[in-house]
């Protein structure tokens, strides 16, 4: 018992603090949410730090309605990320943006059968006007119109939806520029899926996006990769489809694995289930820095970005 | 306020109670979960009574590993759903069984790593023998030699499984036998999109399933029906698959809308999002009867199908 | 692990279930809350029908408002529980009903400035009219002037606002009837609390109710007791007080527990604490039958007490 | 609906930031948790830079264990907080720190049963040894025995021992020394309770401490208030007792409230309900700042004091 326990030192609170050194301080107690956040910070900041880690960045939830679209298109900019898998509904909304539109601060206690009639869609209190939806929708398919007639995965799709781009600031856009993949297993399952149905059926009935494509780009960049290192931003299909690749690739799973969440585990979901029981799959691995944080990714993400880029600033400043 | 508001009614609990008569106690008072699955029951049973409305069921988390394989394929075989939209996990967990294998009662508190070691997969509570696994893997690339060649929809690939298992309870097999469509999505996340892959890198690499081939066929579905309900246990991709054809269909939105969920609203995610939320986007009807219950649909999709039965029972009995 | 495995049979539900049929359906799967509200109904009924076991249940959150009232009276009638502890407010909504007025059925989405100014108090989706408060306030304020003028108990107190009370439903009528002692340790925190200040400050200053003075009578039942069997709705103070007199008594700690709660654990708060948790402070014995159930008690307690009651009138049948 | 939304601004991360300059990150994207920790820290910036404000400080859940207790005395000792309610059990925790023991960084991950005979008393990921359980003990009954000999309040009784610890960092020390009130209305239910009720016993059979005389006290601090803001870290008894103040004193509610929680409301409880369910009630006044967080105390509370701090570090400087 006494190898795993050390005394916790009381959170001090100053008026003039980086937010590293905040962390640091949580790192002081190291228990509850404040210890999971500081260890956190320390696994995020080894895989982005070190050379041999392939990172890869799981997106499910509203993360870019949420105010989180730059973070990880700088993240991509930056290559301190490697490879992107995200529902298709992230993408759909750094289009929207790209294309013009934004998304509004809005209010989760509203009449909604109102809202309807004054065309306004609600994701819990961000407001969209359906009009940008619209909009989104014809430049949409205009970008289809100058799709090469091929069989292509979804990630080659994506890849050239991104190339054609102009927005800086879009993470499809910042991917396509460094070539970094992006996977997006359930691309049927949003407007993305919606649109190209529609342009399939109206314009060009050959263009297959093949649904299991894209499992072999994935499972040889894993393979190659020396170490690997999951940072997944709620659940899914996105969290799902990182670590089965482990099953396959028998890697003896993930070196390094942060995930932020607010389900739980008891009723059995992937989505809350913690990353001890990954292990006994081979997901993660036995001896692998890995912690699971319980709490909205809109605010601890950008926490724990904020630290490690705070440390990676230091340590180039000659550490 | 008068016209929202009715007397509560303490529930009363006795010795010799069925099901549904428990249920109608909980309508009495009408409040907090049990009213809601007083008002869950009601929905449902209007569903599945009613000639003119189609039903779908939303299958997410891991309901067959979690004991409700059973309860789902008596749905299909008394034809008292219509649709299926599932993970590809569930599918997965529904062959395994067929394949004569069991998932077994565990334990959440145990070493993972030490489960790792004896082979054992974990899933919360539920245990399952990594080698019941490969014999699935086995038996399921034998079924895949047997596919016609042909470019095929997820739906349609799923419908060729389906004729191919023997267990009567199995969901694939009941579907396929009631011509029940079943539509996934995100099938490549899932040992089906990883056993695919396999076999298409090793025997078939013209096999193709196109992504997004299914929605035609979903959307015809939602267009024809007179009515639409929807049962989402869960959230993830059978939550917003279902939802979002609405988007494209402009039926006016689900009429029935019954959804079984731990996940909360706050974080914006659509597996936690109320059904109130989903009719800002159209996707509910602003005069829908619909109705989220907070809780574990291992506990309560049981319930509410015995108290459903229960009256579809004593219906049929001329009351 | 072999001994703790079993397999997994899955669930079946037909259309003429007992309550109890169908909570054995959910033991034969056995795991997630299914498996968990199985648990839970042979504990508790172990704890009723075995003569040599105390029976405390601990009342937190809005059960009274919620329409559990009938059922905690019934339990007390029946002589099926020996000890109550509860908040104050539960006992404040329990005499409210005592003294003629209602909870009503209102709705959760509401603008609350405007209940306010309609003078409706909310209690998530029940409503409550403040002219009840008000004239709940008039009447207990009556009672009190009944008082004997002596240094009391808060268990004391309660037992003479129970004597005083004519509703033959009333929790604090029947627990006065079966001489059931009911301990409220923050009773001071509820509108009992206002409403004796008000009383001691106009009329009665000596009035005393001792902070203090329950704790001797609850360890003298404690340590009297052959075995100790808790079931706690809810955590807060009634969970607490239960559970930490193991700590002074030494009895080795309860030999039963059930508690049913949607609190999480990760916070570190006592509400949402394992009931493993309480072991290691030897509140729960080491081999004690204990379960945590997540879910909410309005629907998970009746539940479990229609199951119990029918197991309890099957054996007086001679089974 | 115009006037409520404005355009959502996307987070952007830095490696050199102050937690301020993040927090107003947050307050650009000012949705989901994110801004509601933006909105939080001017809502308490406000109450704490105001002269005219009385600042109620709620402690609920096992704050001091997991690392809080130096940031409460600091706001105590800055005068930035001016009444304190909390639970018994913070209390004991800060007298075992303050009597020279510690809290340990544990794991949530092992055997209670094995801790117990360990003799450690687990708290979520905090471990406490028993031995330092038992020095509390004796320490705490011979703080007792100077007590005055005469009928007190629970606040005065805690002023008592405030008075008597040697320890600057404890709260109790840092409250008596700048006469801050400290309510704690459930102290019976805490070792505190426990302790008083041994000495009671044993040695002094007339020490009363009325369990209904704070509320004089306290209704009068509302009563003078110019405007009462509360922060209330975890629901519980400190929260309904902050709240229900208003019902009698009658001020139109709260001016300012802040709730850290990751309780649900769904269910029913106060701990978990909205702070605008509290505006029926006319707790929370209808036109207050006011704002709920979703997430762990242990790293929402520091962050916002921290930025809050920031400001008036800023503010001194003569901006």
């Amino acid at each position: 018992m006494k190898k795993r326990t050390k005394r916790i030192k009381h959170i001090e609170v100053g008026g003039n603090m980086t937010v590293d050194e905040l962390v640091q301080e949580f790192g002081k107690s190291g228990v509850f949410c404040a210890g999971r956040i500081a260890e956190a910070t320390d696994i995020v900041y080894e895989m982005v730090s070190r050379r041999d880690v392939t990172t890869y960045l799981g997106l499910a939830g509203a993360l870019v309605p949420g105010g989180m679209r730059r973070i990880i298109t700088d993240l991509i900019r930056d290559r301190l990320i490697d490879v992107l898998v995200t529902t298709g509904a992230n993408m759909v909304h750094d289009m929207i943006e790209a294309f013009g539109a934004s998304h509004y601060k809005g209010n989760a206690m509203v009449d909604d059968a109102e809202l309807h009639k004054l065309q306004i869609d609600r994701i819990y209190d961000v407001f969209l006007h359906e009009k940008d939806f619209c909009m989104y929708d014809d430049r949409f398919i205009k970008l289809l119109e100058g799709l090469p007639s091929k069989r292509m995965s979804i990630r080659e799709f994506l890849y050239e939806m991104g190339k054609r781009i102009d927005d800086p600031n879009s993470i499809l856009r910042a991917a396509a520029d460094r070539k970094l993949p992006i996977f997006c297993p359930a691309i049927a399952d949003s407007a993305i899926g919606l649109d190209v149905w529609r342009f399939k059926t109206k314009h060009n009935p050959d263009l297959c996006v093949d649904a299991f494509a894209d499992l072999n780009d994935f499972m040889e960049i894993v393979r190659k990769a020396k170490r690997n290192g999951a940072i997944l931003l709620g659940g899914g299909v996105p969290k799902n489809f990182i670590l089965q690749a482990m099953i396959v690739v028998k890697r003896g799973g993930y070196d390094y694995a942060v995930q932020i969440t607010m389900d739980r585990p008891e009723p059995g979901g992937l989505s809350g289930a913690t990353l001890e029981e990954a292990k006994s799959w081979g997901k993660v691995g036995g001896r692998a820095r890995a912690v699971q944080v319980i709490g909205d990714a809109s605010l601890i993400f950008p926490l724990v970005v904020a630290a490690v880029r705070e440390r990676l600033a230091k340590s180039k400043l000659g550490r």
